[in-house]
């Protein structure tokens, strides 16, 4: 592979070029006020006419002509004969140019007495009080709020003069198939320019998707040329990542001047930028964590120096949950996921993968390390840019251990309770080392059978963090898996797979043996370990193996045989002082509710007698006892 | 007028009641993704196949059958026939299930050997990598950004369930037109619907706004109960405030229960609830600020507990740049404008009157004072919800004092060159002040030209707080306004109308008597004072007065007759250090412009001939010397 980027800008750098190279545009478009929110005003907005229009009485009493009632005094009181009475808010007859308030006044024979001149305008809510014609309402540059436009119809406007831009979006590769299209094998949707056209029209701007490019130079070029033509900044996707095919860069140098490829951020290296007839062409990488970078980092400051307005951006100071290492010289962003624990916002990084698209769907954040540092130490304190309402922080669990589907109809029905629940994948251990550094609320796991878990290694490590209490979800069975329905005893005999310590599969066959009186040294495959049940059954599929352990549903997905020997459990693990939380309280009522059980039996596959169950374990490690024969007969 | 209000429900008693009466509309839709920002999931979202739908190869190598390679080791080596060659990113051909890199290959005759088994699925990127096939994508409850939408239209997800909610908006009163149309005197447009239906459809509501409904119970009776049928939500705009004809209370009785009326909240203390057929009937005042208030308040805390996204709530803690008084008892919510001043984040309340609607609109905050607090001395540390981007406050100049056209152009040159100017119109004193806190950037003054301002009290008494900087916008003739054409040596024998003290006029009128040798005891008036030259006109055109002091503008456009006397100065005060500030020196470069000089020239009625000088005070209160010479002949 050739390294295109020996040198590579610094993102700083890169910026100033992008936000210096380029004249404004001067697009504006007329629309109406109703479906101006967000957008930038681009001529000064004035009032049509004044409100109120005309003068209102600030007083219930009468309107006079103030000259009338020069030089009254009590002692030389003035009688007048023309007035008109008024209350509050009503029109003040052209006539009269003052307000006397009722008890001001003597009355008598339907004339007015007054002992006090009235200056003019006295008691008068003028015409032009609240707005007069033609002033000022919006200056340009204006963003328009909600409320906003409540005044804007007020005071008569009914369209306004926005700014626009036109942003021309051309996706290329000969991989790519349209959105909407199902993708064959080695094909992808092309998504990258969906999501640029939401992102930039949430900014105000007019996007053109054109469609998908294939690699050939001569159509991009052909593309590229109408898109500068017919708007003011170009997006061409994808093909600007080393290793794939590459023309937009010659493409570009072959219309215009290209200025920069490469630039020191990730993801987003690859990042280019061409001006062509005086316009602005930004290349934007292939894998979608990079071309969000690259919206986000590049296109949308240049749209702010264009006036446009920015995404709001709140900073909050977490603690890190764990290190976060960055490569010198690059600027780094980083998905990050923030939640609070106790008084702590706490941030937990989300996959650095260019590929890993869920990172930032999963993740309400970001952060930004500068190209000076390598890393962060877990515990040190760092800003990060929210995606989402801070105030959904505070109702947020975080959940980290192990998924299973029987989590995902929870996490929908926390909701309706009003909270939510963010739940990571990284592993039983990992969720226990979480739970002991106070870095989620509860570690959903799954654990051999209750009657096993005192042998289960990574728990007992974990003794010492304090009690913890088990809310049981779901069992599962778990058994031996086999072309030819092989048992317990056979496994002497055979080529077995194992799985990984911290899986539940192995402490069960662990148990299996010492039962049967079998030495791990006489099961031939005991140390040859893949990462987990999926993986035991592929195997065996596969001819690399004749038993290993899985659950049924994995066996029978697999067309394995299976010989049921234990169950496993997926159980909620939370420190005990957290069942007097009013959230768990929560959620250990929707455990148990009926709604649930209906769910998890109609999704099939999960035993429920312990469901909503909770037993301990306290900080030494020692396992409260279960109740016996609550397990089905012939089970560990 | 009956006061209503005289057991006021508290604030949070009435959310209470709000968020607790009403069963969840269960109301969803499915729209296309590329419109579904800012919507709500209504129903798990799961991948419609896996990425990458095949297994791909992680590395450059051969792939193989991982059985053919059992047993391999150095002194073993296996020779393999069926493979085949991949680079990385490759599909594995279904017939492999491992990959061996190209390092751990010894080939020859197209034959590969190989010293080591590879374990199923080593180096394989294996099929559902990124996302399996049904696997959840997002929960329901989550809120759509930009990216998640790129990450739906990977996983295959063109359309979604999102929440739908409707809500009817009935507008009533007979003094109302429709948006659009041009109100006739006393009548208003119907704005708070317009504004209701743009703050509602912004969290993902669908709103109907009925026809205007004139002040007739009987039809609106009629369109509530159409509302009812046809929504989750009504809301009925105006006809709730007191001193109103006011049907809506006995119209929501005789179709349901009316739960409240009236709460302890300003602005909007004559919002009412009601429930018809189950439904929530919430009743909006018709003033715009209380409108807003209810809307914020009460509308959408009632939509986020019905699952919709709540508005982002940035809050920030500012110093109050002046005292704010709060009425004992209510929850009070004040506009607020956030501006930096050095390193302090500042507060300014803007109006609390319900009318004033330019106030949210200059405003780029609020503050919430609750119902024990009696107000806060200025100088307090406050929070303030922001309701625009917080970058914008660091690039908006804070301009305190008295406006004129001429700044207008001046604020929209500004914001071309990345500058925002927030301009409050309170007055010279009050701008002085503002000042001498250091609660603004700059006082825009209208100030007696240079050679009176050592006379011009409000500026010797503003002596000590600093040297000060003059920077000159514009001047404007200043002279007597008559019927008959009066001169300075008449105003001892006709009947004057005078300007308050912190009035240019008020000067120049002082120092004209001081040059003919009047005393003002020998003026019939002198201590009859109106708010301005504007007033001024007025009062001569009345009949209140003879003579009085204001512009050439203001007295033509009152069609008096005018003798100039001398000059009034449009000036930038600021304290002498901000000249440095590069901010102002935009500001003056913008000044000095001829674009600017051409856009004033057109407006009329400015002299320019010292536009853009800058003259100093010192702290002492000496103003520095002016240039003689430089104002028209016959001038003071």
């Amino acid at each position: 592979m050739v390294n295109r980027y020996l040198t590579l800008l610094p993102l700083d750098e890169a910026l100033t070029i992008l936000t210096s190279s380029f004249e404004r545009p001067s697009g504006t478009e007329r629309i109406s006020v109703t479906s101006a929110i967000g957008r930038v005003v681009a001529a000064p907005v004035h009032a049509k006419y004044s409100v109120p229009e005309v003068n209102l009485s600030a007083m219930d009493g009468i309107a006079v002509k103030s000259r009338d009632t020069i030089g009254a005094s009590d002692t030389r009181p003035v009688t007048l004969t023309e007035f008109a009475r008024v209350n509050t808010g009503n029109i003040i007859p052209p006539a009269f140019d003052a307000v006397i308030m009722i008890e001001d006044i003597w009355e008598t024979d339907g004339k007015c007495q007054v002992r006090k001149s009235a200056v003019p305008w006295q008691h008068v809510r003028p015409a032009g009080e609240d707005m007069k014609e033609n002033k000022l309402v919006l200056p340009r540059g204006h963003i328009i709020r909600a409320f906003d436009i409540g005044a804007l119809a007020t005071f008569g406007i009914t369209s306004i003069e926005v700014l626009s831009v036109r942003i021309g979006i051309i996706p290329t590769g000969s991989e790519l198939v349209p959105f909407g299209v199902r993708p064959g094998p080695g094909q992808v949707v092309e998504s990258n320019t969906v999501m640029a056209q939401v992102f930039l029209s949430q900014m105000g701007a007019d996007c053109t998707r054109y469609p998908i490019v294939p690699d050939d130079p001569d159509r991009i070029r052909e593309t590229l040329r109408t898109a500068v033509r017919e708007n003011d900044l170009v997006l061409i996707s994808a093909g600007s990542s080393a290793g794939t095919r590459d023309f937009t860069e010659s493409v570009i140098r072959s219309l215009g001047d290209l200025i920069f490829h490469g630039v020191a951020v990730k993801p987003g290296k690859p990042v280019m930028l061409g001006k062509i007839d005086g316009k602005p062409v930004l290349g934007l990488p292939g894998y979608p964590l990079a071309a969000q970078t690259v919206l986000r980092e590049f296109a949308a400051p240049l749209l702010e120096s264009w006036g446009f307005p920015p995404a709001p951006r709140l900073a909050v100071t977490v603690r890190l949950g764990q290190a976060l290492v960055s490569d010198l010289g690059f600027d780094e962003f980083i998905p990050i996921f923030v939640g609070r624990i106790g008084q702590d916002l706490l941030g937990t990084p989300h996959g650095k993968g260019a590929f890993a698209q869920m990172s930032t769907v999963k993740a309400n954040g970001y952060t930004h390390i500068p190209a000076p540092v390598e890393g962060y130490e877990a515990g040190t304190m760092l800003e990060v840019l929210l995606t989402t309402d801070p105030g959904s922080i505070e109702r947020t669990l975080i959940f980290t251990g192990t998924l299973d589907p029987a989590l995902e109809d929870l996490v929908n029905r926390a909701h309706d309770e009003g909270l939510f629940i963010h739940a990571t994948n990284p592993g039983n251990i990992p969720g226990l080392l979480a739970l002991g550094s106070n870095s989620c609320h509860a570690a959903p796991l799954v654990l051999p059978s209750r009657s096993l878990l005192t042998s289960y290694q990574p728990l007992t490590q974990f003794s010492g963090a304090g009690d913890l209490a088990f809310i049981h979800i779901a069992s599962v069975e778990l058994g031996i898996a086999s072309i030819n329905g092989l048992e317990t005893k056979d496994l002497t005999r055979v080529r077995f797979i194992n799985t990984r310590k911290e899986t539940p599969s192995r402490t069960v066959l662990d148990a299996l043996l010492a039962i049967e009186g079998i030495h791990p040294s006489q099961v031939n495959g005991y140390l040859q370990e893949v990462h987990g049940p999926p993986a035991v059954a592929v195997a065996i599929r596969n001819g690399f193996a004749d038993a290993g352990i899985c659950t049924s549903s994995i066996a029978s997905a697999n067309s394995l045989r299976f010989m049921p020997v234990a169950h496993e459990d997926y159980e909620l693990v939370v420190r005990k002082e957290m069942l007097a939380d009013s959230r768990f309280k929560t959620l250990v009522a929707l455990i148990r509710s009926t709604g649930y059980r209906a769910a998890l039996e109609k999704t099939g596959g999960y035993d429920l007698t312990l469901t909503g169950t909770i037993r301990g374990m306290n900080g030494s490690g020692t396992l409260t006892p279960f109740e016996p024969g609550c397990l089905p007969a012939g089970f560990i």
